[in-house]
């Protein structure tokens, strides 16, 4: 709850990058004054180095002399082609759609369906999917659509396939991988660009792959981490949204450093997804710009 | 899952702390050895200024000469009265029973219930008391009996004389105040001395008493926390457990302090769950010994 | 070294807030562009509560239209007092004088001289003052002159005179009390309103005064802390700068906690300093905006 | 300054590991109970894994019925012999002496000066050996011998033995590279096994060998470290010491992270020096096991 959802008013958020330019502010803001609407954040980064230029704004459209569905045209038609912008437009009252992915280790679950229950996280989950049926009894107790695909190598292709549809039917905007522990395949990942976020159990790009906390104690390590990230197709390498880490010591078993790393990850998954479905977010090349 | 969990075999955890004299390791350890326990976890702590000595012990009794159940008496009497020990004696294989205390607000309850339908934490629930109805849903997802005891100043003596009569009848051994927001009387406090565990959301001592993130925010600090306590009658001011601490910013806005604050919160108590079940805590004075 | 000191050419940094209007930013960076100068860093932020606009803004001026001398008068005439603003215009080639108020303790004093001396904080230190002698050894290390002034309750108001004087004469720009054991008079502090800057040895607003090792180990807290603060009349009350934290645990003795909170303190006042003398910080009311 | 050094008696520090076997502690305690010395401190840790026993125990000597110089040799005799032990005797008025290896960054080198000037860290440092003449500035400040060893590739040989012979003629007893920017050989490692204190500016293993804040820039992390280990003949592979990290944003440059990131290195490898200077410390295999 920031800024922007202390307005009961109906807002449009924007995510934009394009080169840097003089004007783009005055430009933007203007376009937005000068049709009635209401600015309720602002903020924007311009990466020297890249010379990009990057924005969030938020505004109320209550009064918006465009309207709603016809907003994407006129700022690409006004603004976006003349600063050869990126850009996405979203609105508070439509929550997005969110598949998630889980195996057998239901911390992470537990804490996304708990914040959506309370309404901190503000999202629609029309599935969990999931290769096992361990998980099933607490999509039970949310009411929350379970279905199970089984996975081996030889089914792979057709069960993703199948998912794949499913998630089509249901609108699904975007994907979480809530310790779901399978590769997936290039061809799903890039059906979804930037829209998949897993959640990685080390402090990347420290131990990738399997088995980190075990490889963690292996290595010594004095603290331990765990990594919220876009899946692209280069393995645990995508952009990082969040990371988070705690101490640990010689004492620590492997046991005991998974035990303390499921609390990581529940909450840097779990911010991030609150990142991505706030629109506070964008990934550019292999990297992330955050609004908070 | 510690080093103590590890184990399949049956254990006795002791916890102690006597005024420091040479020679109760030595001893302790040779009672425990030559009545076939087997020790899997010891740890001491000396504290030099108050001059007392401070142990927990976790030993194998599959093959233990002294009954089970007579292990307190002959540690009593062999070892405790010689060093004039304060002590306990724990088992592994029964659960504490656990009263859950809530008002309105969900996430500190749904990461307790979460925890313990996943196993992490080893603890019976037979009640969930609330002064609201709000939190019945959840409670009833887990399938936990919910007792609603509405509050106000008329009532408070008898409702928490029928609270405590309730928890006696199930022989409830220790108290959590997760995110209750009645302050609870002495009487009440008295009858489960260090056994009532609740999370204040402040970095304590700042901000005692109510809205700890709007003083916050009015002082500017950079810093926000939680910390988890036993309750005294000294409000806010029990043996402090577990703390931790986020960081925030200018921008951060009192609504945005008490979503932040609420991972702090949720992790903080149910560490010291963990600690107080898993017998790693013991209180002294106004302080704790935490052993992990 | 950010953004800003990426740049080898002459640059002006405008600090301002306002109450929010419509177009600060457009009058702003038009007025900037108009002029010929290059925009290479701008971050603003908006109080929606407050209703209160701050930016930063730097530009490269060695083309600028309007010669150094007289930018501070046409942007006031111009901008500022259309808008209401308070603001303040700084140059990057003129480093700020600091006047550096120590007593006994080397730890803050050494990492200040040290980061000076590597050209990391660029500030001119025309004089180390102190009411002991222990640290004129490390003054005269790093050839900066050191003013002792003895201190006791008859003559503290002629000796703060005096420091003032002194000050006054080498055009002192701002004052660091790098755990200098002394309280400073009202007439002092507000000699340099908001440009005083203290490191007090505890998590604000906890264990304000005197002591708060010692009064941390006597309460028992898991977590120490320092903070580095604009001095006000109010003690320990002005605007927080930065604060950071430490965990400890039942082991740590006050010696020890005193021990570990020396690496707090000189960090987070260093951090200040820093903030400070790069101009990245603006204080408003009792609460601090930090552009980083 | 903890419990140890609490007392002005003289002490002996024993760092012993076995392994793990019933009545060591017991054995050990009375062999120091029995000749009239007194415990201070005393902790131990058994790794269950590897079945390892590890202890720490610090006693007054003032009283001890065996000299000082042959307690080594009775302690051999009597009982390291019997449990196989690994073990080292200190004692705690004789201060090791540390050769301090730099290059051009003079951040950490103050760091440890100025806490060695202040009586925080009881070392003697009888050298700073460097291969170039940045810093014999800072070593002339401390009056301490700065020994210019230019190094390429065709003297390396040479001029790392040149280096050991001047330690050995003055006994030094550890190492420690802060920021030295050479990679050493392997016959250098191997006459300090154990005793080389290294510092790298990343979170190993992240980001082994050269330039890892551009790496980290690189690959986007949100979180950089710092990691101090001893140095072993595999790169950045040895026996982890301390990690700690700093968050970082999308809004850091390089420059930025480097900045950040020497704070980060000069808290880390002092901290690994202090617990090496106080015998806090002990590597076995290829990890630490600290007493704090």
């Amino acid at each position: 709850m920031d800024q922007a959802t202390a307005t009961t008013s109906k807002t449009a958020i924007l995510l934009m990058h394009c080169p840097d330019q003089k004007g783009i502010i005055s430009h933007i803001t203007l376009f937005i004054h000068e049709n009635q609407g209401n600015i309720i954040y602002l903020d924007q980064y311009v990466d020297r180095v890249e010379k990009r230029f990057y924005m969030r704004v938020e505004f109320e459209i209550d009064q918006f002399n465009i309207p709603e569905e016809k907003i994407y045209d006129y700022f690409e038609t006004l603004l976006a082609k003349k600063y050869t912008m990126t850009f996405n437009l979203y609105f508070n009252d439509r929550k997005p759609k969110m598949a998630l992915f889980v195996t057998k280790m239901s911390h992470c679950l537990y804490d996304i369906l708990s914040r959506t229950d309370s309404g901190e996280l503000k999202v629609e989950i029309p599935m969990i999917i999931s290769n096992h049926l361990h998980l099933k009894k607490v999509a039970d107790k949310f009411n929350i659509p379970f279905y199970h695909f089984e996975m081996n190598k030889e089914n792979k292709v057709e069960q993703e396939k199948a998912q794949l549809e499913l998630m089509k039917k249901h609108n699904i905007n975007f994907v979480v991988l809530a310790r779901y522990m399978q590769i997936i395949s290039s061809d799903f990942i890039e059906s979804y660009p930037n829209k998949i976020i897993n959640i990685h159990h080390s402090f990347l790009p420290a131990f990738v792959g399997a088995k980190p906390y075990h490889a963690a104690h292996e290595r010594g390590v004095k603290i331990i981490g765990a990594t919220s990230h876009y899946v692209t197709t280069d393995l645990d390498a995508g952009p990082i949204i969040e990371q988070d880490v705690a101490k640990v010591s010689h004492k620590d078993t492997v046991k005991e450093l998974i035990r303390k790393g499921k609390d990581l990850e529940k909450i840097v998954l779990s911010r991030a997804i609150y990142q991505h479905v706030n629109r506070k977010l964008m990934a550019y090349k292999n990297k992330t710009i955050i609004f908070d």
